[in-house]
């Protein structure tokens, strides 16, 4: 049950942003240059750094909706997301993605714990500077989404065809508009 | 020590803006409809909020800066502005800011460390449904500005005079447009 009277049957974020159309528009146009625009990181990629750090920080909506964007992009591989939220140093992705996920894992649990060695280990792996700023950036900004979320107290259902569904969408619209309409 | 190179001369969150204006323009604009735009609750009482937040999650320039947006909005009480940070308890603010002080204390720990009795306390004391929505979104948004400004290794200078004429600049004109000029 939310915490505030959010307009029914929009589960997760997409309640808050029908709630409070004026800090949606700049919360979902971050997410669409993070995520969707131009960038030298994959879109798969980004998504994985969002689920990862979404599932460090146990939000459901988050984890699953973004998990299934990363699968969207990534040839429906569901098991190599579930292995990235698991243990990614064992997963099938390149070294540089590794390191940058040890860079948002750090930020996710503040912002001091990222050490010039972790930077230095990504741009080894050939990490550049806008990678590693949008890394960071992409961490931080689920620190914030994931906690609106579940601060508010949101419905998050639990149909995985539902959250396919998102994922698909959000993979080939990006962010800018509702992918589950009112 | 910047962990990447980011323009030099500019402080804390300053930089990363400069480096990266395309995430910049959504961080300023939710920055400004939160803390600067129409709102039941004073701009005084949204900048303790983040003030709050930040030294919570220890941020030095965004303690500062948006402490001194609050002390320019509140009549120079850098001493209220302490008190906030120290105790909020024991502050000369309302029985109402203390309730949502306190969720938004919840939200730097995590969404889901807000209870309905939180809620329930914050309402009591006339906190409106968009007043507490906006508390848990401050609480979250500062869980990002913080960890992007410590999570890049931002320089982070100690002058009071400058985050004086910062907060200053911010309490007049808002967020969209930068307080240090390049």
């Amino acid at each position: 049950m939310p915490h505030i009277s959010l307009p029914e049957g929009l589960p997760g974020i997409s309640s808050g942003f029908a709630f409070r159309p004026e800090t949606a528009k700049p919360m979902r146009e971050l997410a669409h240059v993070l995520l969707h625009g131009p960038n030298t990181l994959s879109p798969g990629e980004r998504e994985l750094i969002a689920t990862y750090v979404s599932s460090r920080n146990d939000c459901y909506f988050c984890q699953t909706s973004h998990g299934a964007a990363a699968a969207a992009h990534l040839d429906k591989d569901w098991g190599l997301v579930d292995q990235v939220k698991r243990d990614y140093a064992q997963a099938e992705i390149s070294e540089k993605l590794k390191a940058l996920l040890r860079i948002a894992g750090k930020v996710q649990l503040g912002g001091k714990q990222v050490t010039a060695e972790d930077v230095a280990a990504a741009r080894e792996q050939g990490a550049s500077d806008q990678e590693i700023h949008d890394t960071v950036l992409i961490a931080a900004a689920f620190c914030m989404y994931n906690r609106y979320v579940d601060g508010l107290g949101t419905w998050q259902p639990e149909e995985p065809a539902m959250y396919a569904s998102m994922g698909e969408h959000l993979a080939s619209h990006g962010y800018l508009t509702p992918s589950i309409k009112p």
